[in-house]
Parts: C-alpha cells; structure tokens; sequence
C-alpha cells in the first residue's frame, strides 16, 4: 500500500465546496421549497400551508433560537402533539445547529423532568395541551430552559410561538453541519425498566433514512401522508425528512381514531400513514358509521408487532396494503422491511401472513441485518430455528447513547448494534423476530418463544389481545402463562383457550394458565410484559 | 466554539463498525442477491443471469483481478459494447479496490491509445467486437496491459473472459473501500478539442446517484431497463448500479435500432430505457413492420438536448413517457431533472414542450444548481433572460480531473462547478440552456443563444436536424449561420428558413445563411459545432 501513496489517484482531487457537501435533511426543505413553493406541505385542521411557507417559517425558527444563544450540539426539547409546529422543529433546529429532542408526551412528570435534566435542555417547545405537564416537569428538573408555548389549533400571531417565529428571519441564511456526523437529534427510549436512554443520531443517517423510506416504500411524487404515528416516536421514524425530500402533504390529525383516519382519507386524499398495531385496531374495527369510502388505496407501514393473520385480512378487505417494518430508536425507526414478493400474492392467506410476519431484510441504505450468535458473533444457521440476536450495521444505526459510554460499548460489540431482540433467520435470508431476551420462556431446557405461542393465541376468533410471558415453576424452571382480553360479546373458557394451542403447538409450549385481563401498556402501546410477569409471579402454581 | 469542545455530544459517540458503513455501489448488488437470488439481472440474447449470478461471477471478476495483482486505485480499461461483462465490471472492479475505465468505443485507436497511457490501465478487458480496435491503440501505447477478451455472444466457458472468471472465487470475501471518496471511476469527456480529460468519481458519488436515478424517476422496484445508451458513457449515467438498487432487470441490446427497441419492450417488458435524441428520432422514424405494440407504458430518460414539441408530441403518441434530464460526465451524468409537474399536464403542446425543454431543477441528492455571473459569482436574477453559466455544487460533482490539477481547480473556482454552459433562471426556479460558452454566437455586440434559433428551426415542418454557429462578418462581428438536414421527400429554400426563423425571432438572431448538409457528429452523437465553424468560415461573406 505505500508504494501506492503516491498514486495519482490520490493527487489533486481531495473535497471541496464544490464537491463535497454534507448530508443533511433540511437540504431537502429548501430542494422542495425551490421546486413546489405553492404546493401543500401541511394540512392541520383548517390550517394550510405550502412549502415556501413551511421552509420560512423553520427559517424564522432557526434565527429566532439562535437570537436567543441557541446553536451548534444545544438540546432543544419539545413537548407536543402532532401540529406543525412539531414538523417545524425537525427542520428549523437542526438548521440552527441544534440537537432536537423530541419527548414522549405519554411520559409522566417525573420522567419529563428526568429526561429534561439528563438531556441538558437549553430550550424548551410546549403544545399548549402538555403545558401543564411540562410545567410540572420542570418544578421537578433542575434544568430552567426558556420555555414557548405553542398553540396547537393554529398559528394565532398573539401565540407565544407564533411571536417567537415573528422574532426570526424568514431569509435566515443557516448553515449545513461542517460534519454530516453532527448530532441532529436526540430520542429517549421508552425503558420499561430503569431510568430511559438518549439515544444520538445524526444528520448522515437521518437524511439516508428519509431517502429510503420514500424508495423502500415506493411513496413516488407528493405522497399524502397522515400522521397518525406520533412525532415524538423516533422522530416520526424520519418522515418528516421524508417528506421533504418527496415534497409531500403532512396531515395533522388532531385526534388518533377511526373517524379522524377515515376522514383524513376521504376529504384529504391521505395515502400513507403509518401505525402500532393498536390503531389498526382502531381502523378494523370502526363502527359503520365511521366509515367512509376512500377514492385512493391506502399504504400502511406498520411496526411493533407482526400483523396477525386476521388483521391483515381485514385491512386489506378494507383497501389497505400493509407494509410490515421493524426497528428500533437505535436504528431511527424502521432499518427493515419485510419486502413483499409478487409470487407470494396468489399464495392462501394463512400463508401470505406467516411470511409477511417476519421482519424481513435490510433496508436499502442499511448495509446488513443478521442473526449472530452474540457469544461468537457468527450467523446462526439459515433454517428459520435456530434463535440468535438480532443484529444491524451500517448507516442507519445511532452514533451511540448520550452521557452512557458503557451502554453504548456493550450495544456496539463486536462491530454490530445489538438490538436485544432475539430471531431467526429464514433460509431465503429473511430475518423474523422471535421475542426480546428478556422474554424469553425456558421451560425444563427448551426455549419458547412468547411471540410464537401469541401468534396462536390470535388466531382465536374469541381473543383480541394476547401476551405471553415466564411464570415461575417448581418442576419446569417457567411456564408459559397467558394474559388475553376477548372480542366484545366474545366468550371462551381457560380449557378451550388450552385445547386450541395444543392443536397448533408442540405441548411444552402452550400456556399452563390463561388470566382474562385487560393488558398494561407503555406510553408508546407496548404492552409492558414486566407488569405481567410480576402479576404471573403471583399466581399459585397450577391455579388461575 | 471553543467553550462547547467538551460538549456531551462530543463524548463517545464516535464512528464505529456497527455505526458507519463507507457509500459504495457493489453493497446494492449484494443485497439484491440476498433478497431477490432468483430474481432476474441480466437478459443478452438467450442468456439470462439472476441476481445470485450476477453476484457470484462480480466476486469472481474481483478475485480474479486480485489474484493478478490488480488491487486498490488500479486502473482496469474497459472497451465493450454493452453486454453482460460490462455491467458485471461496474462491481467486480470497484468490489476489487480499482477504478474502473470504460472507453468509448466511437473513439479511434489514437484517442484510445492516448487514454490508455493517460489513464496508467493496468488491466484491458475487451470485446470482441472491438478486439482489433484495441489491439491498434495497443500498439500505439506505451502502457502493455494484460489484456482478456470476451465473449460478445454470451457466456462461453471457452472464451478467455469466462477462463478468467473461473480463476476468480465466487465467495471473495470483497472489502468496502475504506473511504466512500476512494475513486471508483475514470471516464474520459469526448472533447471537442484538444485532448480528452479524464474525470474521476467516488464511491459515494455513485451510490447516491444510483439510489437518486431510483427516486427521481421513481422507477420503483424491479424496473426492466433497456440498454439503449452506451455503459462507456458516464457509466452508463450510473443506472449499472441503480438497477441493482432496485433489482430490476438489465436488458442488453445488441445494436440499438427500432426494431430492437420495440422487439426489446414488447418480447422482455422493457419499461425504462435512456436515450439522446438520435435513438428518439428511431424511435418515431421507425417502420411501420418494425413497430410492436406495448403492454406497458415506457418511460424514456433524455439528455444531450431539449425535446423539441415535434419528437414530444410523436413519443407520446406512441406511448412513450419523456423525462428530460441534464448533466455533464463531471456530474455523474444527469445531476439535473426537469420535475414535471401535473398541473402543466393540460396546458397545450407547445407551451408543454417549451416548459418540458428546460433542464430544470437538481437532483434530489444534488445539493444546488444555479445560473451564476462566472465573473462575480452572483446569481443572476430570475428572469428567463439574463444569461450566466450553468454551475453545480453537491455531492454529485466528481473528485476532479485525473493529473490535471489546473483543470480541476479551474472547474471548481470560487466553490462550484462550472459547466461550461449558458443559461438562464426563470422565476420559478427552472434552469434553462442557452448555449455551450463557446458555441454563443456574439453579433452587433448581441449575445445570441444557438440553441434558442435551433428551437426555432426544429419547428419548421422539413427540417429534421440543425445546427447554427457563429460566422465571422466584418460589419457585425458575427452573425448566425444554419446547417439543416431536411426530413425525407422534404423540400425547403434558404430564403423560406430565414423567412420562417423571422416570423419567431427578432431580425438580429436570424440566420443570414443556410446550408442544407449532412451534420457531423462525435463519437457519443453529438453535432461537432467546430466543424461546423470552420465550414462557416470558409463561406464568402454573404453567400451560400
């Protein structure tokens, strides 16, 4: 190699302005701004703007925090609902070389204050329906950060935010990160346990991510996307940026429900969104009357969970193709995605669900996904059995956790993200997820997998919901106790619940004890196994 | 600044194996092989490669050029028409550190000679076709070379390529480059003068422009892309490796002609395929038994020069879609689109020509593109008329040109690339060209815009080709010249042209000559105006 140093490849053609820029999402604003200014960029309520509008306003926002000392690596935090002026952060902050730090509004006040203190606010956004509890989060938090208040029906010029904007240019001349790899924005996990970490991405990974989306999702030209799926999670998993660079319409949505989604389709043209698997739910099992036609299919990329069998069914009788994706904050939301195959589409439902409920590949940007043996660190075998980590690397991966150089190590041994999950890998190279480690059920030497045995469970035309964890137990280590809550009207007993899953399970893994119970869940719709793993734990053997 | 180096966000949350992954091409193909093994990639003639094949036969390439020694910044020439070993190049010599040179075929043996020494090619892979081609241009070089042919037909295990790709491994254990700036490519303008520089490109160059190809067009997933534009051209304005991006299908040609272009769309799907005018005007010239029907609408990528309302009006009527894009081999190819838009979609023909004639906006990915005062490096002001010179700024713009540093710094004076060409802004942010510096014709002190009087005399019913350039007059300066070709069966007299150019433009921009000639043209097609300027000169003044 040292004789090649002196290579004329290596003479005269080094970076410069002209060349070389940095990767950065509000490029794709001011791209978008450029071309479309008269089209739509946000429709909130009665509110409309376009995105010369959209691109002056994060401008007014940049030079209105950097007036106020606000600039390169400060955290500016928001507190909000999904109104435009959420959107505008992701735009406006990072042009002024900030760090956005977008908070769970489903976070209590002692969390807030945490996650306020930890992340070091300098500058604090609030939508007027959290002012109350970002009020007490700061009673609790040592940090003071100047705080504004955004009214959420609109841009009322008297509103606090609206005044701060005015304080701003709307020419502001802002500035590129000198480094792509600058911090762009800062995200707490939800943590079902222990105190939350602050997950760091950057501007590099952000704008590959929002790129991506609209390639892997094939959103073509102004996609009509509703956000039902809220901004604070994972930076709305990066379609703000996306939608920047598709030049797209974000339509806020007041309240997440079926008749606000029915109709955001009908009188919006809304095309995409993206969802939990609760607001599929929601959408199922709409009353008629919610109902409404809509003119356009509906793409729907959901996460959190695989889409049952039935959901899936039921969505598409319904006009929507579902997109299953999986991530992880750490990888800014969806990094895979369960690419559909053609030749699939003519195959049975039962088994059109059981391959779109597996995780899938990489995204097109993200350099690979595995399953490893954390131990060795080498691929388990390709046989859709064998159980390893789940693993990613490459450029939608997280520059680390903040302030936590110890779990950012352990997350990143080995040259790989350990995301905690445990799967399989499918001999067509498709990964699928088979639970967290954590839970994990180990009954007289045999791993279960909890997903497995719930995935039966929802097959039950009686279930709704189902989660399975570990009960403790004298003879086997741990069983597998069920918690599930029925259908409405629906009825079934603990023995039938049984009998169903030996039909469709080996018998070491079918639930010992089924509870009737409405399940606990975080902030973010997850349903908080820990809490039942405790109530489990609790139980006498054998008995309900 | 210096008070914020000790920000948490500068702790520990540096670039490591798990987080960063260098920008490079051959990492789309190995996912298309990972998901899509059996997908098709590649059909020539009756040969057909799948992804998984196409993957295997790039690791071979690289590990057969590894094993003699070919290794990083090592320049390997390629001379070949586009057939399977030329898209398989566009991997297996990046996947094996070096830079890939591909030679225009038009060229003569003193030209490719020339490039050959220029460039310091450690390695020739040629075919058949133009074996003695390359065999005289070696005998003109100092450079010798190891040189293996191949196979023009298809995959022979006799012939020397497919011998050399058996010394390869299909399992080589290829390397990202260990920076996304490494060179990937070499490619030579054709140069109207003088002789050819050579451009060098990066890995990260190429892999955004692959991924921007996918988006901008929104080809979707699986494209059938027909090969009617030459690979040596710009790397094939790097669709090589879009198609890998979206695993779509690579469809050989073996002599672009309208019966091949329509056996090739109505026999294999083909919906995709790029073209300069000259294979347009196949297109629309083509008998009527050559003509098939299509299935599927074909989308048509153009460059080189603006559609005239004519040849837009006819693809159309045949069923061709027309995206117009701009760009120079410094550039990546088209860095350039002009992002249609619907609202346009009704207004009629000619003001759609006139609006689809501009060269637009960037590139998603490209960061700006402006119309500058070379001198002042202002903009000019927005308004269709003031002329400045086309220059570009963003992650699409090449390392330079390879040993000429003067030329490299030249290009990129006061933090842009200069294009070389003329142009306007109009007030919404559409770039338009107006001319080559060189090719403006100056008269009275007027600055005449060749392509402005071209326009016009597309326009004329008998013309099928023209090209205007400066002549030298002793009152004005200069004045406008015309070289026309007429349409078949077509007649026309000077007096009628002049006549027809007077009805649209004003007197001074009029030709004063008219020459009905055949037109000269480079190797990759494009009118040789030097040509034509030293005939204008050698013309009486006043006379024909």
């Amino acid at each position: 190699m040292s004789a090649k140093a002196d290579s004329p490849y290596l003479q005269g053609l080094d970076r410069n302005d002209a060349n070389y820029v940095p990767l950065s999402p509000p490029s794709l604003m001011r791209r978008a701004a450029r071309i479309y200014p008269d089209y739509p960029s946000v429709i909130h309520g009665d509110l409309r703007f376009t995105w010369a509008e959209s691109y002056a306003r994060c401008r007014r926002l940049a030079s209105a925090l950097s007036k106020r000392g606000i600039g390169l690596n400060d955290t500016v935090s928001v507190i909000s609902s999904n109104i435009p002026a959420m959107f505008e952060a992701h735009f406006g902050v990072p042009m002024a070389g900030a760090v956005l730090n977008t908070i769970n509004t489903r976070l209590d006040a002692v969390a807030i204050g945490f996650i306020l203190d930890h992340a070091e606010a300098k500058f604090l956004l609030v939508s007027a329906d959290f002012l109350e509890l970002a009020r007490q989060a700061l009673t609790l938090a040592s940090v003071k950060p100047p705080l504004v208040v955004i009214d959420e029906e609109g841009a009322d010029p008297a509103s606090e935010y609206e005044r701060f904007l005015a304080e701003g240019d709307p020419d502001f001349d802002w500035q590129l990160p000198a480094d792509e790899w600058q911090a762009i924005a800062l995200s707490y996990t939800s943590g079902t346990t222990g105190n939350p970490k602050g997950v760091v991405t950057h501007h590099r990974g952000a704008y590959l991510n929002a790129l991506c989306n609209a390639l892997d999702w094939q959103m073509g030209l102004h996609p009509r996307y509703l956000w039902t799926l809220p901004m604070f999670h994972c930076n709305g998993w990066c379609f703000p940026w996306t939608m920047a660079a598709t030049a797209g319409v974000n339509i806020c949505l007041r309240k997440v429900s079926a008749m606000g989604i029915y109709d955001a389709i009908a009188d919006h043209g809304a095309n995409h969104l993206c969802a939990a698997p609760t607001v599929l739910t929601f959408i199922i099992h709409a009353k008629p009357d919610e109902v409404r036609p809509a003119l356009q299919p509906v793409k729907v990329m959901t996460a959190g969970a695989a889409p049952p069998a039935a959901v899936i069914a039921a969505m598409t009788e319904r006009g929507f193709l579902i997109e299953h994706v999986y991530g992880l904050t750490e990888v800014y939301g969806p990094a895979a995605v369960c690419a559909w195959k053609e030749e699939w589409d003519d195959l049975p439902l039962p088994e059109r669900a059981r391959l779109k409920a597996r995780q899938g590949v990489p995204y097109t940007v993200e350099e690979d996904l595995q399953v490893l043996d954390p131990l060795t660190m080498r691929p388990v075998p390709w046989d859709g059995e064998t159980m390893g980590e789940i693993m990613f690397r490459g450029n939608l991966v997280m520059k680390g956790y903040f302030k936590n150089h110890k779990a950012s190590e352990e997350s990143f041994a080995g040259g790989w993200f350990h995301s905690g999950d445990l799967g399989v890998m499918h001999p067509d190279g498709y990964i699928q997820l088979k639970d967290r480690s954590k839970d994990i059920i180990i009954s007289g030497g045999e791993n279960i997998s909890s997903v497995e045995v719930e995935e039966i469970l929802y097959r039950h035309p009686a279930i709704l919901e189902a989660a399975v964890v570990a009960k403790p137990d004298d003879t086997w280590g741990e069983t597998p106790c069920a918690f599930v809550t029925l259908r409405e009207g629906a009825s079934v007993s603990e023995q039938e619940v049984i009998a169903f899953c030996r039909e469709h399970l080996a018998k070491f893994k079918c639930p010992r004890s089924v509870i009737f119970s409405a399940l606990p869940k975080t902030s973010t719709g997850k349903i908080q196994k820990f809490e039942l793993r405790k109530r489990a734990m609790t139980l006498l053997p054998g008995t309900v």
